[in-house]
């Protein structure tokens, strides 16, 4: 039977084996919902980099700058981090770089099969991973290294869609999933004490935060090809 | 307000400061229930140590030999790992070794304000912290790095007794305390799926499980000075 690991941090990512495993990289709040909004509405494509420089560089290629630091826009750049700004970019190259969900997707790149998961797209991703063969690594974003909870409740909402199919004997997958068992019926309501909620709540983002915690507003499969988001 | 944070890996220990705060080691399966169990019993003092070599080589002191690698005794040994061989250890001292307990112990030296935590002395635990003025820092031991479902019991059952004194903002906190609050009716059928009770009920260590699981059989206050662990 496959199994499901859930890596809770990038920084735990030595761990675990990403060879033939079908990688999903969660950074709910919000560059994860952001690149599946974008890709939903017809963004041709998303390079994800580290630095904002190496953004502005892409500038000349044609690509739209987007990226925050800290849950704040970065100045200069034609976009921030709101999925609502990436829904706006249709046909366009967007070269982004956010405080976290770059990092995992940096720390994924030996996987030749990663998804981009949030809650906009997760049955079109559970449908996605059921039809696959291969064992499964959910790959958190965390807050500069640290557990986030929007990430852990979005891998538990993908383990409550898949457990029948898996083996879930991986504590940090079963944590998961027990606390979107407890969260689910509002998971804003969860989320009101938990950190990165309440700083992107007192930046005014409200809206954004309601949107990315929504799901299945569209059926797009994102994945992660070389380190540039695209239409799977 | 005082603050809770908690590390869910040692491998995560980089993300903290340790200064000026109160640290509590958890390895609930099994080490910091032996430390607890063998101070409680009148053992003088345990070292913990990285290596079997370096506890062979403290016999020449006096020392009892114990320890388990991947939950089994270590050829040799004087102890494993069970709570019930420390608990006939009464006025030895004990060089040992385990695969995460020790780790986390290391992993934390800068403090100069470590507690072992367990089940077995939480009340204990809990009303020392109480009494201090300092930030808490719960760093749980983990399997191998991973993220180990009985130590986050532990963690959450802690913040259970502690929140109304804190202020808890901490993700990896609330995670925890809402995984204790889901399990306390009945922790060992909590934890039946997860890793590393399985592997140990798999050793027929039901009995070490059970214990182990057991609140407030002692109530000592074990601290960990300069590597050694005694009686605060």
């Amino acid at each position: 039977m496959r199994h499901i690991e859930t890596c809770l941090s990038p920084d735990l990512i030595h761990l675990h084996d990403l060879a033939d495993r079908t990688v999903v990289i969660i950074d709910i709040l919000r560059a994860t919902s952001c690149f599946t909004a974008g890709i939903a509405s017809g963004v041709e494509h998303i390079v994800a980099k580290a630095t904002p420089e190496e953004c502005i560089q892409l500038r000349k290629q044609g690509y739209l700058t987007a990226g925050e630091r800290n849950g704040m826009k970065i100045e200069g750049f034609d976009l921030g981090n709101s999925p609502f700004e990436y829904m706006k970019a249709g046909g366009k190259k967007i070269a982004a770089t956010t405080t976290n969900g770059t990092k995992a997707i940096v720390a994924t790149k030996d996987s030749n099969n990663v998804l981009i998961g949030s809650f906009l797209n997760i049955s079109t991703i559970g449908e996605y991973i059921r039809e696959q063969t291969n064992d499964l690594l959910l790959v958190c974003s965390g807050w500069k290294g640290r557990f986030s909870m929007e990430d852990a409740l979005f891998a538990g909402a993908l383990v409550d869609i898949l457990y029948e199919d898996f083996m879930l004997t991986d504590d940090a997958s079963i944590a998961c999933h027990s606390l979107f068992l407890s969260a689910k019926n509002d998971m804003l309501l969860f989320l009101k004490n938990c950190s990165h909620f309440n700083r992107l709540k007192g930046y005014g983002l409200h809206e954004d935060l309601q949107f990315c915690m929504t799901r299945d507003k569209f059926n797009v499969l994102p994945v992660v090809v070389g380190g540039i988001i695209t239409k799977g």
